[in-house]
């Protein structure tokens, strides 16, 4: 009879233990969990918190009784693993609720400890009204607080995933909301100019989003000594009422009343360490594709380990629920007999940031920069379904490639509508290993209501196979500020569409009028075109260079260049 | 200079004519078009005739002027293309505003002529109230009967694409309708037992959907003779007002005051016949990969040719915006000396049927069956995105393929919510080549507003899997009304989702009580288990066979059975 024991009761640690027992009903598992609740919905929390998920009771998937009852796994809550000793397949747990201390045997041992939100030593920030958001007793601290302090204000810093729900969530619950981001973008699975997007729809939605800044020191002042031990209060922290000085790096002072650290998560690898495991570079538990850690007999899956990236095959950490959910099934299948291998891990993400959606699988521009990897970029603006039928959306989209083999580097997407969709078809597309050019021959589903003839992703397939072919030569936003004396700007677009904004000292000669007009233009100067988006700019091109003119398109237009200066 | 003439203004026939002038200056590029049009929306007819798309000019994408602005091709509408001169290379032109006839020569000409709705010699069906629907003209004849006769009651037959929207415009409109289907099921993409969910919604809206029943004779009785010549009536069918009585082919009699003849389309080949060209099996225009026809210089596109199906490789008719656009501009680039190939088409297709939406790729069952390809199935039926935030809706998803290599054959989806983009991925996915094995690894964009950890792909992915590796054994809805003696039904469901229905002669023991209770099961008899959707099915197939019972899982559950027979 084999006997596993699973540290850590969410996405990989549950997935697995069910997976286990469907594979043998022999098999004894156990689970054990640090906290008081296992498999619960971590995505959902912010959406309980900003009044989405109205009912707490919605993110709890899982119950100990509900494991036993469907699955014969014995899962014990509040139980911390505290040793792994290899040489005897033992682990000792705590009982955190009466202090004992036991051991149990294993013959596999699966390691889904998760992370743990990062909180830099900052003066100041260990207060009852900071808080990080991880687990669900971190939810009901965050709401007591909002219950009991009232805020008129809220700050969030770092714009990452779990950053950008809080912002929303706070902005919900009418909550006046400050973001603080060090870096000069949110969202760092895309690039700058496609955060762009985020920044400008963030700003509109009225949050103060602060670029470039970060959190230097705190300075707490309670207003009220009631304690309230519900919300998680000890004598040390009893207050949770008062407010909070924020310094910040520029020097500035901020008051508010409810600060949450979300600058990002660490994988929680002391067991691992202490066990003697070996910890990759990334500071993550590394594993084999088989999810196996340096020990055979004991595995390790979801955000505390360092698996393979798909595109570049080096060691990646990824914090996400789908590898984590996959990786326990394959740790399952493996320790009971099979041989599965884990594919590796894209990156595939998405975030809503109110009516937005931002999503990207793959590489972005600046990993493949840090990589030293060759590359060309596109980028499409186009209607998220037939532009005549009501609801349509733009999606602005940038697709990664390599230059010779067209193989698809990364992809990202913003928009308001079908952004999911898109990236879905690119990590798809992207994991079968298809070039761009392969993109072109998508059959992609089409009605009014859905998509168009020529899907996004097919326009962006054209777009770069006519890179690669040398039907297109292509300039980039970030080069249109360092034009040289030999290069001169032509706006392609209608007289009308300049008043929101154009490039200063082009020329403007709408493309319908070009072809009787090109007379008025340098031949021994590269115009460089540009439109709206991009699709008028390639008619212009080719009109151009067919008749002996040196040429390049702006790719994604004015749209791109303006929103990359958001 | 080449001269490339292009005959159909739609389409692939405007795709291609400002590809060409992409590639070059010099070409010059002659369109004509029967019709006063060119490149409208016809996908989006019956969304304007149902108020959905509010302004009729939407539809008209281009205008012959903007395509000699933009792309300098000559377009000439009313123009029809009676003779083809292979020998001369010419084609002979009637003008049909004025009934002159010229001719031009061309260097290349490309078909693209599409197809025509197919109306059956039915007693009485040359009545001005009954209509078909393929173009702008004809739309304004539907609108102009609704409102001159100001119908009661309409009638569509056939319940493909253009008529399944034709019934959602008339209910939009307020008018009660009738569907009439000669087959035992809408959207023939899709299997009988998925169409199931399209007549429960059909039926759900008020629709009078009439199953297996065909029109034989119409009679019209005009109650005024106010001539309405706008509407395009004439000395011959000068009424629009008055009503029709329907015979069908069950003898039943039905009074409608509006008929719309939606029964499918036949590829418009007269002209390629007459030429010579070669038309293949199916009624089609034969093409090769390069979309060349069976002369050299003459090239076709479009609903009117035959082309590869991707799948089995033999010729296939799919009569498609997405197909025509992409061989439109195919066709361009290989009259210009490039070498371009068409793929294949899967005949990816979605179809918006009230709240619902119904799509599909690649091969369905009964065409696997009448090609003799053995298949296996799965059906999962899961939510759109993670349940316990607000908007989930059921994905209802059927996927084919080949038992023995897991090679995608086609997929089939229904829901509410994300219908598009699984299907889009599951395009992707065979189009890539990839089994159903390594649909487990994808990894889609996630968060709870968009998607699942697991997503709906990798559970059926995940399904696929266990019965390709004999870790499930399946049965299937269709054989549940035949069980023998040596059989027994397990209902694995809660006691309380018994009421909306359960399988005759079931036990029934919640799947949570199954290792308890397993012992009042038979040893000597096949175990037959169902649960609502197929997943606590495949949980308690595990413990049983895991425990040395006979046993299957209905997959997809209660559900798929009980949509099938809806």
């Amino acid at each position: 009879m084999t006997k596993i024991v699973i540290i850590g009761g969410v996405a990989g640690g549950a997935s697995a233990a069910a997976r286990a027992r469907r594979l043998s009903e022999e098999a004894q598992i156990l689970m054990f969990e640090r906290g008081p609740f296992v498999s619960f919905a971590n995505c959902g929390l912010p959406y309980h918190i900003g009044g989405e998920i109205t009912e707490r009771s919605k993110l709890l998937l899982q119950t100990p009784e509900s494991f036993l009852a469907r699955f014969n796994v014995d899962v014990r809550v509040m139980s911390e693993v505290t040793h792994i000793d290899r040489q005897e397949k033992t682990v000792t747990i705590k009982n955190l609720t009466d202090g004992s201390e036991y051991q149990e045997s294993y013959d596999f041992l699966l390691l889904s400890p998760g992370a743990s939100p990062v909180i830099p030593p900052i003066e100041g920030i260990n207060n009852p009204l900071t808080h990080s958001l991880r687990n669900i007793p971190d939810m009901d601290k965050i709401l007591e607080t909002i219950a009991t302090n009232r805020p008129d204000h809220a700050t969030v810093v770092g714009g990452g995933f779990i950053g950008l729900e809080m912002v929303e969530a706070f902005h919900r619950l009418g909550i006046p909301t400050t973001l603080l981001e060090m870096a000069d973008q949110v969202m760092t699975p895309v690039d700058r100019e496609m955060a762009g997007f985020a920044h400008a729809e963030i700003r509109n939605q009225g949050i103060d989003l602060r670029l470039g800044t970060a959190l230097k020191s705190v300075q707490y002042a309670p207003t009220t000594s009631i304690a309230s031990e519900n919300s998680g209060e000890d004598e040390v922290h009893q207050h949770i009422q008062g407010e909070l000085t924020l310094t910040l790096s520029n020097d500035e002072q901020l008051t508010t009343e409810l600060l949450i650290m979300a600058i990002g998560v660490r994988p929680e690898i002391k067991l691992a360490q202490e066990a003697g495991l070996q910890i990759g570079a990334l500071g993550g538990i590394v594993t084999n594709p088989a999810m196996q850690t340096s020990d055979p007999s004991i595995y390790a899956v979801g955000d505390a380990v360092e698996e393979q990236d798909f595109v570049t095959g080096k060691p990646t950490i990824v914090p996400l629920a789908g590898p984590a959910n996959r990786q326990g099934r394959m740790a399952a299948d493996n320790m009971l007999g099979r041989n599965e291998t884990y594919q590796g891990t894209q990156g595939t993400a998405i975030c809503k940031i109110f009516d937005l959606a931002v999503a990207s699988t793959g590489k972005n521009e600046k990993q493949l920069q840090r990589d030293g990897i060759a590359y060309e970029k596109v980028y499409v603006h186009t209607a998220s379904h037939a532009s005549y039928y009501p609801g349509a959306e733009i999606v602005s989209f940038k697709m990664l490639f390599d230059p010779q083999s067209g193989k698809i580097f990364g992809a990202q997407a913003v928009g308001k509508d079908g952004i999911d969709k898109r990236i879905d078809v690119m990590a798809v597309a992207q994991r079968a290993g298809m070039t761009v050019e392969q993109l072109q021959h998508l059959e992609l589903t089409y009605a009014p209501p859905y998509g168009s003839a020529k899907d996004v992703i097919n326009q962006a397939a054209f777009v770069a196979t006519n890179l690669i072919k040398g039907d297109a030569v292509a300039i980039h936003y970030d080069e249109i500020d360092n034009l040289s004396e030999d290069q001169i700007l032509l706006d392609v677009r209608n007289p009308g569409e300049l008043k929101n904004g154009y490039l200063e000292g082009a020329v403007n000669i709408p493309v319908d009028q070009l072809r009787q007009r090109m007379n008025e233009l340098p031949k021994d100067k590269e115009i460089i075109i540009y439109c709206q988006v991009g699709l008028r700019g390639n008619v212009a091109y080719r009109q151009l260079v067919n008749n002996g003119y040196k040429a390049r398109n702006l790719l994604g237009g004015y749209r791109t260049y303006m929103f990359a200066n958001k």
